[in-house]
Formats: C-alpha cells, structure tokens, sequence
C-alpha cells in the first residue's frame, strides 16, 4: 500500500534527476527482510507504484545484487530510501570498480512516523 | 493509503470519460461512518489521490450534501465505488429534479478481500 511517506520520497527522488525508475523489492527480499509475507506480491506492488504520476518506470529488483539492476538501469543518479540498508559509500566503489558513473544520493524522511505499520498503529 | 482495490476503481472510473474527478470523503463524514479517526487527514488523502497518474482532479466533498458537490464539479457520468451507500436511483432522481443532466454507475468490486482491513489481517 502507499502512503503519503512514499509520496514524499519518490517526489524528492523525481526532483534528482528527469526520469525515475523505482527498483521494486522482489517478494523474497522482503521475506528475508521482515520476517513475513508480503501484504501485496511484487508484480502487485509494481503496478501500484508504476500508478503513480511521477513515475516514468518500475522494475523489479534482483534479490541480493543491486549491481544487475544498475547495469541494466544505468542510472545517473541512485536515490535511497531514508530507511534503506544500502551503504553509499559501498555503492559508489562497486559501481566504479564496474565501469558504471553514478551519483548516491540518501534521501531524508519527513518523519520517521510515516510508516505503515505507524500509521496503522490504530488502525 | 491506497491499496489495489483503490486502483481498480479509479481505473473503471476513468474507463468511463476523458476526466475523472475523485471526490475525497471529509474527516467528519469518516468519523461519522466508520466510528473512528482517519489515518490520513482528508489533505492528505487528496495528495494522495492527486499523486495518481489516471486522476486528473480531486475535490474535498461537502458532508451531507453530494448534490453542492455535483453541482460543481458538473460531470457526464457519476461512479460510485461497490461499498458507497449512495442510491443510484436516488442520486438520478434528485439531479433531475436540480437540473443537472447525469448518467450514475455503480462500479463492481474485482474481490471483496481488497479492503484495507481485510488486506492488513496479517499485517
């Protein structure tokens, strides 16, 4: 599901650069990750993303090699999540050592709140 | 937040004419028929319907009366989601007797279970 947390990193995302392509996490990383299925499978969560005006394109992701991803991508700009567990610094020297020019860039968050299970605290 | 389920609807809406016009509920009719605070404020849902490439405007409702909103917004077509208590017949009868020439379809749901409540049970 997207919330307006989402809304905000992908504008800030879209304000990095002309097109955005949002890497969609595969179902197997967020098993990995969370501990649980997924709420919506992946392809569900792509179409849902691909629904949002600023975004050009969402692909889905290669569990455990962003690497792939980028070479296909081949981005000017990465744009990461405020809550990503990516290493700037990692991606910057993997990608060089592959021939690949790119610029990381780590979003901030409007609030560390706006999260789904936050919001639905409630709920 | 917006889930599937939503995007099904709004998909089927704007299948119906060339602009599609989301009326988003206010917070106190929310507070009124679901016994509870909304998660998002009803700002914050605009933006969050805005942010939806097939939506091209959306309005705050007017509690109460649907008929100062149609009045406005002037549209062809009237798409009420499979769960709105709104009549159809109710809704053609009460535009005519205003003058306000509309057609009003009633969307189908593509699965009961896309609900948030229903989507988040094992959240």
């Amino acid at each position: 599901m997207i919330h307006r947390g989402h809304l905000y990193t992908i504008s800030k995302a879209k304000s990095l650069g002309d097109v955005l392509v949002v890497v969609v996490a595969r179902d197997s990383t967020i098993r990995k990750r969370k501990g649980r299925e997924p709420v919506s499978d992946e392809n569900q969560r792509s179409a849902l993303i691909s629904s949002l005006r600023q975004v050009d394109a969402a692909v889905l992701g290669v569990e455990g090699n962003i690497y792939d991803t980028l070479e296909r991508v081949k981005p000017d700009v990465v744009a990461l999540g405020y809550d990503q567990h990516h290493m700037e610094s990692e991606i910057e020297r993997e990608s060089k050592a592959r021939g690949i020019r790119l610029d990381v860039v780590r979003l901030d968050s409007p609030s560390p709140s706006l999260k789904t299970t936050a919001l639905l605290k409630d709920f």
